[in-house]
């Protein structure tokens, strides 16, 4: 039996404390559920007591009906000098409705007496009443020991007092806090070690990633005893972040031998984490361990030839094991390996020693030095490997476009595109608006193509990036445009790299649709227009 | 007396390795530049028997004439079955001209057979041979143990056998690689202690972040005896990235009590990140432990009245230290104490108990509810609150904007932006060429304002940033523009939001005009146009 390391989620509250980082209450819900679905045992919704917003999570998480999740809420000890019947922050906790709770206390002297400003007894006493209070309310109560690292290593026997006063009262776990995030793993090891040996109560871990150990302190507190894991999905939080769950559930569970999650549910992780990103509009990094884009992505020639061999050679764990994959990427570092992977991919025939081969290599430096990447917009590769080999059909030929964009005395605006181009011998001319340039340029190649290839109402843009290359520049720099498209099913993304935005969008918005065109080829039967008047000239709209 | 750690940065070679990095030879000769200025011991520059790229570096680095740093080559030890004079990769390493060498070998038996498809003996006699080649050339040589860690915990005798040949060669330093990025600390805290008990060279450590514990495991090694560490800057590197030297140095040096670099140099720690994220054109991550913007930035209430009272309350170390600041942030979570300490820095007076404190706060939440973020845009916060306070001067009145985009038959494409306003009752009406929108927009409102107020000649953007807010709904979506402008002296952030990209840069342009007007409100003179027809009206270019 491997050991249970219980999971307790704070992102919908430590995350949150993140920059930039801000979730309705609906975006809890959402990801409340979410997290219950990957086996989270705990999910601290908020704060009652400081903030309406949380208080309505609560009262909406009742019909949530999860399946393994306990919803928590967090709180402090009672103020000084007061009784416990008269905090409201504790009195908010219970009208909240939960079932368990975190409240955190001072264990570190300096914050006694310097923030708190009261006296060392008068803390314990405020440690000790509040818990009782709540497990004389029927609650599960965790006591989160703040700032316990620092003030174990400026007065342990304080620090350890405080705990045992909160064991007495009856807490259910004592969770050891960096709250600053300054504790190196071996410090974490020693002392948990040694706090474990004096409690008979389930000890947890709270860490922080300032000196980007927050993921490895955990670990170091689960090997020396703890069994209580307090972090956030994606590693949001204050400052630095919290602890990573996403990086320390597979390595708790398929490095060190614990239990967290059922083990069917790891294949989940990469989706968890993705969910989160896009609820709490974050972009995730491609370099995100074990579930970032890049998590198993090789680059250089040399790894690539030998992972087509025995994957093992440059891959920790299989990157299906947690739902992520195997990518090669094709960049100017690549070996011919890395084009003859994408190529087997796509059934395209290349051969080794084909001058074709390495033509399509020279066109990629050149495009990689104007600003294209292709690792992010391989629909945007195969085209132009396609194009190299001749293999390409042209659905249509572009004449012209016009943009208008108007704001007004009264602050209205407007955006109109008109596209010009030709099908099969016919002209089409159209205009839309939208509610940007791009956005209209998008609306108006639609409405000139959909009516030749009825198909094209199936796909839409998913998503819309920027980038500017060269920073220093400001508005005269060059800009990089990514373009996801989808059709429902499958996705693939595009590039366009110019000085201009319109230009480099326009380039990812044509190369979209090509690539969908092409890779429908078979489906498509041009649709002559109905109208004679049509037929030979304009389409007006 | 400290103990000593080299430094072995791998920022221009293995960091190049990472999804969406890419170097140009310039870009790496100011890279090496200052590293050099940080004090890096060793600055590895590439593979020159890979790269035709890479030799140029080095030819061109013998001009650098770097103080500290030793420009080291990569490559590895000779191809099976030959002789080492026949090595073309061994060869390219003596025509770089460097003075040190990192070769890397196999060292897991399982690549040796797999991988290399030669046999353990030879295998043995290839990393004899190199080094004792190279060693002979007069080179300092590092042996890089590629895999050392998967192949120890595989075989432990056959990679011992593997070091301890590399070390009879002659080798200066050997490096533990943990390749794959797989392995904890507790199991590289044991197995370095083991090695280095049985070597008498140096012992170094190279880890990666799949587990996202690569600055962890560095340190670890370091505590079990290593005194030389690769890794790269800010982490860059293949899949998940390389240990991230910015953590590694103040980890070591301010926690550990090891020597890398002099003490002056910490403070430079903020500056060496930026410049590489800035030089690899990637977006520094904000909450980057210790140089992110966030990593010392404080959003809770009250950790915000805590740390005004007592910083390290909730700061780990000064973030002066390593050349980092404080910040408060401003957001829906915020007390009034955040609004009243930004309040203050400004030297706006705000009264707690004053009812426009709370209405500025309502504001900011309407404004955030919207998609402002006022954490990167402080010069349109501090207009928003100066305007609320009724302290605001207005120096023009805006009438209308208007764009013309075309891109026609011939490919060629045209932007002309035409801005009409009110300066102290006269109308300006330009029109202005640009190679984009916005770059069009920002010309015409110069061209209209720097008649009256010249000053403004002396400003410029920075830095232009594009954030898609709701990506699910891609080119409908709200787009967040945020702009930096500088005036050679001081910079500012502004932003502008909306569904209308050029609509949300025109936000983020006006509040970076009237920001500067009002900073400089008092050197502010309006010239009157002398032209009497100007006077009454339109100022046409």
């Amino acid at each position: 039996m491997k050991p249970q390391v219980l999971l307790y989620d704070t992102t919908l509250r430590d995350g949150t404390q993140g920059e930039g980082i801000s979730l309705s209450v609906d975006d809890k819900l959402k990801i409340a559920r979410k997290l219950d679905g990957l086996g989270i045992h705990y999910i601290e919704g908020g704060w009652p007591g400081s903030n309406p917003k949380d208080m309505e999570f609560f009262l909406k998480a009742r019909e949530l009906h999860l399946e393994h999740a306990t919803i928590t809420a967090f709180g402090s000890t009672r103020r000084a000098g007061i009784d416990v019947e008269e905090d409201d922050n504790l009195q908010k906790i219970l009208d909240s409705g939960v079932k368990a709770v975190a409240i955190f206390g001072k264990t570190w002297d300096f914050h006694v007496l310097k923030a708190l400003k009261t006296t060392l007894e008068e803390n314990l006493n405020m440690i000790f009443e509040s818990i009782q209070y709540l497990k004389r309310a029927g609650l599960e109560v965790i006591f989160d020991a703040e700032h316990f690292f620092d003030g174990y290593k400026h007065n342990p026997e304080y620090a350890l007092e405080a705990v045992q006063k909160a064991q007495e009262a009856g807490a259910d776990c004592i969770v050891l806090c960096d709250t600053n995030g300054g504790s190196m793993p071996h410090e974490i090891y020693d002392i948990v070690s040694h706090v474990v040996s004096k409690l008979s109560v389930m000890v947890g871990i709270h860490c922080h990633n300032d000196c980007e150990l927050g993921v490895a302190n955990s670990l170091a507190a689960v090997r020396a005893g703890a069994r209580h894991v307090q972090g956030t999905i994606n590693g949001y939080g204050e400052r630095c972040g919290n602890a990573n769950l996403i990086s320390v559930i597979p390595n708790l569970q398929m490095k060190l031998n614990y239990s967290c999650v059922d083990e069917s549910q790891l294949k989940n992780l990469i989706t968890v984490s993705k969910y989160v990103h896009e609820i709490a509009n974050q972009v995730p990094p491609n370099n995100q361990p074990f579930v970032g884009r890049s998590a198993f992505a090789h680059k250089g020639g040399m790894h690539v030839s030998a992972i087509l061999k025995h994957p093992e050679t440059y891959e920790h764990i299989p990157p299906e094991s947690i739902g992520n994959k195997r990518r090669v990427l094709v960049s100017e570092l690549s070996g011919q390996s890395n084009v003859l992977f994408k190529a087997k991919e796509w059934n395209v025939k290349l051969d080794k020693h084909d001058p074709q081969s390495r033509k399509i290599l020279d066109k990629i430096k050149e495009q990689e030095h104007k600003g294209y990447q292709y690792e992010a917009a391989e629909a945007s590769f195969e085209l132009m490997v396609r194009e190299g080999l001749g293999e390409l059909k042209e659905f249509f030929q572009f004449d012209h476009f016009k943009i208008f964009i108007e704001r007004d005395e009264a602050d209205v605006l407007r955006t109109e595109a008109v596209v010009k181009l030709r099908v099969n011998g016919e002209v089409v001319h159209t205009v839309s608006e939208g509610n940007g340039p791009v956005n209209a340029l998008d609306n108006a190649l639609r409405k000139a193509l959909e009516q030749y290839f009825p198909l094209i109402k199936k796909m839409y843009l998913s998503d819309y990036k920027v980038r500017v290359l060269d920073e220093t520049d400001a508005t005269a720099s060059t800009v990089r445009v990514l373009i996801e498209s989808s059709d429902g099913k499958e996705k693939w993304s595009t590039i366009g790299v110019s000085a201009n935005i319109i230009e480099a969008s326009w380039y990812a918005l044509i190369d979209s649709v090509r690539y969908y065109l092409m890779k429908h080829e078979e489906e498509i039967e041009i649709v002559q227009s109905s109208k004679p008047e049509q037929r030979v000239g304009v389409v007006n709209h």
